[in-house]
């Protein structure tokens, strides 16, 4: 089999794991965390800079690239790694959560959901089979199930209601996916009620998933419930590989590493990075405030990335005040080396037995500005 | 000496040659192209792909870098090298055309040029005096007199008394230039007559410059007056570095060649890239062009740059089409690496002595559409 995930590590004070998932296109170290490349390219980062930094995996969109290029056009690549030239592991994502953000424009059926697109105004339908039969033509290594992506807030009816729609959505993703070179998520809903969580969970794994992942989660909700609810779920998760979707800030990627998560996706770190908030080890800066005008510093002492190597804070505040996209390029550079090395670390604080310890140090000395 | 220029080769059937041009900041290997960073930045060329390019040299904007990010930011820096990290040599112009082309915003005396930023309005003023101490505190290698750069069309008198003002000023920036580490190049002017040309060139030799610039070109003139100006002024300039400032396509900057010039500057390939149109040994081709849609091959399979080697037109139209900066950012690597690759592959020829024979192929080959 092309595809096995091996836990290798696991803390012993707490739930925190390293594994190593493999995939037709290399190896994942878990815990790791993927740049989101919406529509086939991690914004102002070149594929060759993605390398560079050692991104193991990038997650990119069914739904964007359904809508852009097209189906048509990503074909005759024989799918989405030969059309954006990258050769490492992709996942894409089924297109539930976008279909479903942009309320006003769609329609929900137990048959699949009507929408329209955001670009155009023109009218498409994903059921769960379209959607897996487009991300089986973009051929990812890891596809997701087509869910119904909760809203909150939500009665605990509402909830029950489109998580149980999820549950057969996923039976019938489960059905007619029929790819051997990749794997198929299951999606967790449930909104932030402990007992759908659990209903949800266990009735993914009667229908049996490669892989797990958290939805609807970071859609609104108080953080403190997102917590829980993760740590709760987290607990009853079968061994296999788990991925928070959409999540998060740097804290809560080690929250949830702690609680056994180990794939995550953000776009914080890309976007943040555009509009001039980096990230460093004491916290988030924002390039833009005048006291940088003149610093001659890096942005991050501790940081090992290239941006830091060469280039000044007034440098960078000088590209982001006149607008020059070298230094959109500088900044995610460096936001995304800043995700992947604290995966890095994490992973081996894990190896190494000191998670919590790590973490204790860690959070006492990257300062919360959110 | 920190500076000497070597002429190394000469075309025996034209009056193209190869030369070296030694700096502190390293060799420049002409005929060369200086890659426009107007603001301390090729748009969208990080410094590290500069550098994989093999640019040798790049310009920056006196004019721009003054307004921002300012001489206060730079100051601590010890220069523009330091600010901007960039160790290999630097051309700043003078900013006598920027201040000059937003005729509505300046008032010239013999003094200098009294003008409003095109950022914030706020006023300024720029004198020969005043151009050459920015010139020496951003430290470029090469820096340019100020000149009073004439429009198009022009009366001879008008063109006369311009270019006399210019030359007064060469003078006066020649008398206050006192930096052993960069040489200082002085700009011909006289418009589209030969007499004032001629005029000009004799008097900037009298005054005793590293090299000449030939500007006051492609501002408006019909481009055989251009080539014509060009070809005469080129008899008459003496055996030292010649730059063409602002010129030219890929076809001016060969005619260019022919006429003995040797340094040349352009925003067109960082600008057309930016707007989706590529350079290729055929011809430029439009990249958001339908045809290209499903299209699976490179720009230009002749190319060796690393777009050419990975990337698919369709996927350089989707990213144009989805406005996506990895566009911007790959198109501008291909357009530069195609007018860098022109002047190795010019350079080669004339040692070679074939320039004749290379630019008959060059010319048979490359459609032009301009």
């Amino acid at each position: 089999m092309q595809f096995t995930f091996t836990v290798t590590h696991k803390d012993t004070s707490s739930r925190a794991r390293c594994g190593i998932l493999t995939t037709p296109h290399g190896n994942i170290d878990t815990p790791v965390f993927m740049p989101v490349g919406t529509a086939g390219t991690v914004k102002a980062m070149p594929q060759e800079w993605l390398e560079r930094l050692g991104a193991q995996i990038i997650l990119s969109n069914t739904y964007h690239l359904y809508l852009r290029p097209g189906e048509e056009v990503i074909r005759p690549f024989g799918g989405l790694h030969r059309f954006m030239a990258w050769n490492r592991p992709i996942l894409t994502d089924s297109g539930g959560y976008q279909v479903l953000s942009h309320e006003a424009l769609r329609k929900i059926s137990e048959e699949g959901v009507h929408f329209h697109s955001h670009l155009d105004g023109s009218a498409h339908f994903f059921s769960p089979e379209r959607a897996i039969e487009i991300q089986q033509l973009l051929g990812a290594d890891i596809v997701m199930a087509f869910d119904d992506c909760t809203a909150y807030p939500v009665t605990m009816e509402q909830a029950a209601e489109s998580m149980r729609r999820s549950m057969r959505w996923a039976e019938r993703c489960r059905a007619v996916h029929c790819d051997d070179s990749q794997v198929l998520f299951g999606i967790v809903q449930g909104s932030v009620f402990p007992d759908l969580r659990k209903e949800s969970l266990e009735r993914l794994c009667e229908i049996g998933f490669f892989g797990l992942a958290l939805g609807g989660l970071s859609v609104g909700e108080p953080k403190l419930l997102t917590y829980e609810t993760i740590q709760k779920v987290s607990e009853w998760m079968p061994p296999g590989p788990r991925y928070v979707m959409g999540v998060g800030t740097p804290l809560d990627l080690v929250e949830c590493v702690r609680n056994g998560m180990d794939m995550f996706d953000c776009v914080l770190p890309t976007r943040n990075a555009r509009n001039g908030t980096l990230y460093t080890w004491n916290g988030k800066i924002s390039i833009k405030n005048a006291r940088y005008r003149k610093d001659e510093e890096p942005i991050d002492f501790e940081c090992t990335c290239l941006v830091c190597q060469r280039y000044s804070r007034a440098y960078l505040r000088h590209l982001y005040i006149a607008n020059e996209m070298v230094g959109s390029i500088l900044n995610t550079y460096h936001n995304l080396h800043f995700y992947l090395d604290l995966m890095a670390k994490v992973g081996e604080s894990i190896r190494l037995n000191s998670f919590p310890e790590w973490e204790r140090k860690f959070r006492a000395q990257y300062v919360v500005s959110e």
